[in-house]
């Protein structure tokens, strides 16, 4: 059997999330689906990260196992033809039978996008969160940065993880203008449920006026606190391994 | 009766262009139902440009007619309510009695925008053209420049044009790059039908190879040439009075 690795990017909008449920849309189901359909056979797709519904992606990667002897550079276009549009497959790769997508992955990177504005954006809705109120950058970044380093995140974890140690290492958690967006870039070993977003509803949080503080006190008490910011600002960028 | 003017913003990807049609969804078709829904009369909407299915608009300009005494600053927000996520009112203003948002307009600015690259994109194929192969900034560059000025574009126009006389002053057309885009920016007194996708096709083709020197012998010649770039690459930024 040959182990092949896919980088995918989607919108995730109209998607159920990443993971496989029954009878719902999801990305690992409709690239099962398909991939069986290409192959000829039954195919169990494993992924770098289970994004939630709505999230997004450009750099998602998945592997899987296969006894078909496809020329592996043919794969992205043939099962582009296969997948809607809002799923594309952007490489491919035959990886060693050891690789796997989510245990072999030794860096995740999202970026979560924002547009400050009062009124809804009809064109950008789908790709980030618009949001009205002052936005207060330096102090976000203060905030992020108490988040950067390697800390027990349990405050930042949803109910329904399945982690089983909370502690994680963020390599960076900044916030830059890109043209009339805020992006924050998080960047970690790993996420526990929902934290990406939560890290980002807290960072939003201080912008409109909490202190900067807050994010060391908030992960110091351990204590799951505040929301999590709403899915579709979030981007799985890049996993690295 | 009140002339109230608004700036539209959507997402044209599900609509069937701007003007109204019997049973197919429209956006002038949805703001003459919500606003007769939000006024309590019927409306009757003008656009400043009719864009085909599948064009975008940042910046479209409507103005309609109105007995209602509904302060015009509460439209948007109550408008916003009524319509879907795909089409926005950014902005609200009373005009003199006089205007008209089509026969008004003194200026309209069209982006096209393009993605050079082979692999199709889940992102923003909605917003863009996904192409791939060489691109010459350089060449298109030059080629849009025979197109500025004010000029017969009969060659830019495609059938069906209602267009009583085909001279148009084009302000602008040049290409720029944004991020990982190329934009062409067309600005002009007025568009003949189909005239900014024919001119970003043209200098699609200028930028795979084609001489630059075609796009002034094409205008010359005053023959209907080529075919008009994908819908999706084309969004109204700005409409001028």
């Amino acid at each position: 059997m040959r182990n092949l690795k896919l980088v995918v990017e989607y919108d995730g909008t109209d998607w159920c999330g990443f993971q496989r449920q029954p009878r719902l849309p999801t990305i690992q189901g409709v690239l099962e689906e398909q991939l069986a359909r290409l192959l000829g056979e039954p195919v169990r797709v494993i992924g770098a990260s289970r994004t939630d519904a709505g999230v997004h992606a450009l750099g998602q990667v998945v592997n899987f196992h296969t006894a078909s002897p496809l020329p592996v550079e043919r794969v992205p276009l043939a099962l582009n033809r296969l997948l809607p549009p809002s799923v594309v497959v952007k490489a491919a790769a035959e990886v060693p039978a050891g690789f796997h997508a989510r245990r072999s992955a030794r860096r995740k990177r999202y970026h979560y996008t924002t547009l400050h504005q009062e009124a809804p954006s009809a064109l950008v809705g789908r790709f980030c969160l618009v949001r009205g109120g002052p936005l207060d950058l330096a102090a976000m970044g203060q905030g992020l940065r108490h988040l950067e380093g390697r800390h027990d995140f349990s405050a930042f974890q949803a109910a329904g993880s399945s982690a089983r140690q909370p502690v994680r290492e963020v390599h960076a958690a900044r916030v830059r203008r890109a043209g009339p967006f805020v992006v924050m870039v998080l960047e970690a070993d790993g996420f526990l449920y929902q934290m990406a977003r939560i890290m980002a509803e807290l960072a939003l949080q201080i912008g409109a006026g909490v202190p900067p503080e807050a994010a060391r006190q908030v992960l110091e008490g351990r204590q799951r606190v505040g929301t999590a910011a709403p899915p579709q600002g979030l981007c799985l960028v890049k996993v690295t391994y």
